[in-house]
């Protein structure tokens, strides 16, 4: 039989007040508050780096990261998120390698149902966001839950994604559409 | 007469720099600074539920939670809050039962003048926000001056909500549109 | 020869693992959480001026206040910014007087290429920003590199600016556009 916390990171349903879920939430919300307040980058991103699932070499992240329970995030190598980065994890989070963020960025993957009637009585869901290699995000850019985003994919500044993108696009606005495809070069292919 | 808090909450033009508006403000600013330090998610709350106006059962609001004065401030039962809440509340903000916002969200009742002599001269006024019940708010919304939600409505994350929007729908969108009718069971209503 | 500052802020590509530069971050990154936490409205705005290039009289940010250098920030009279005001400058970011920045405001100088291999390669360079005099930003609004806007201009907030505007207008919208034009007076002029 599988756990609330299975449930949770497979999508389904779950129970939040979950003894082991309230554990893991409050231990993060207390680590997280004594982290963001250390002055030391290295030491910071090292405390980071304990309570996530896995990230790779030169991983960095400024001030003010918050996340609910750190084992669904799965990070690449060369990692860097600017201010304030805000990653919902109760579905898994998986960023490939050289992945720039800029600040005030969030990945949500809870999901609330429409009925007010099942939110009254506190149902629960997710779906994971998966994003490729060497994306670039710019800062207050939104994720919704199930997206995936291919490698290279550029997301404007301000950019709400709403859907999945493949490969080789740049992507803005709200919801997030594409306005431009790249070449293997990273020029934007005329036509356009 | 009215004092300036009183034309302040009313909407009507106020003084920023009266002595009692200060004086608040200045109390809010450093209690906040130390309950977004609190861990214990019970003494925090608490804490938070000491500077609001009203607040019912069951008050949850993640850590950063910010906002002016407090008094303005009017929530039901069962609120849940995430990540870094800010309320401008130099008017009402009505809250009301079975709400969850999510983080980064910003509730703004402060209106300055579009006359740039007026807002020199540092002219400030301002408008209520008023939510129903049973809302799901996503993350990175905005809410402008005056804006009243009915009940059930659900709010898609980054969205900015710039009018009033009636019961039982889903809004979306830089400014928020109507993207669903739901009916009494929280279903979309075809055809949308 | 130019320095790595002295490129990074013309807007050239520059080399971001530079002494000198990584010094100032992590500089600024000490003094920025010791500041953010401190209660003492004028203590606070004064280690921050302290800080900036140059500011004039009357300046005001509320805590949570984030840039990356200091040094490239030029800011003059009567300055209010609200709760989270993030500045990243790599590239000069000048604000005229008479300024209101509502909440989690973000000016972004800095470009990544759009070239992947180029992004791997950790080339950077930035464009700067430029705000007249008497400009009123709503909350949550993103200015892009290389923005210029005049003065009197109204930002609505949630705007996501990615390109400049004259005098006298009110901007809204992802990307932000024109909704009206002001007359002298401030009043929204007919036919817009």
């Amino acid at each position: 039989m599988k756990t609330q916390r299975e449930k949770m990171t497979a999508g389904e349903p779950y129970e939040q007040f979950d003894p082991e879920l309230i554990t893991r939430r409050k231990l993060i919300r207390e680590k997280l508050l004594t982290v963001n307040q250390l002055d030391n980058n290295e030491q910071r991103n090292q405390k980071i780096k304990d309570l996530l699932a896995d990230t790779g070499d030169d991983f960095f992240a400024e001030a003010g990261i918050e996340f609910d329970y750190g084992f669904n995030i799965h990070i690449g190598n060369h990692f860097y998120a600017n201010y304030h980065l805000t990653l919902l994890d109760t579905c898994p989070i998986t960023i490939g390698d050289h992945c720039y963020i800029g600040p005030d960025v969030g990945f949500y993957t809870p999901v609330h149902p429409l009925s007010a009637k099942l939110r009254d009585a506190d149902v629960e869901l997710g779906k994971p966001i998966t994003v490729g290699n060497s994306v670039w995000m710019g800062g207050h850019v939104t994720i919704l839950p199930g997206v995936t985003l291919g490698n290279r994919v550029v997301v404007g500044a301000g950019s709400v994604v709403t859907k999945s993108f493949e490969d080789d696009v740049v992507i803005a606005g709200n919801p997030a559409r594409i306005i431009h495809h790249l070449d293997e070069n990273g020029d934007v292919i005329p036509g356009d």
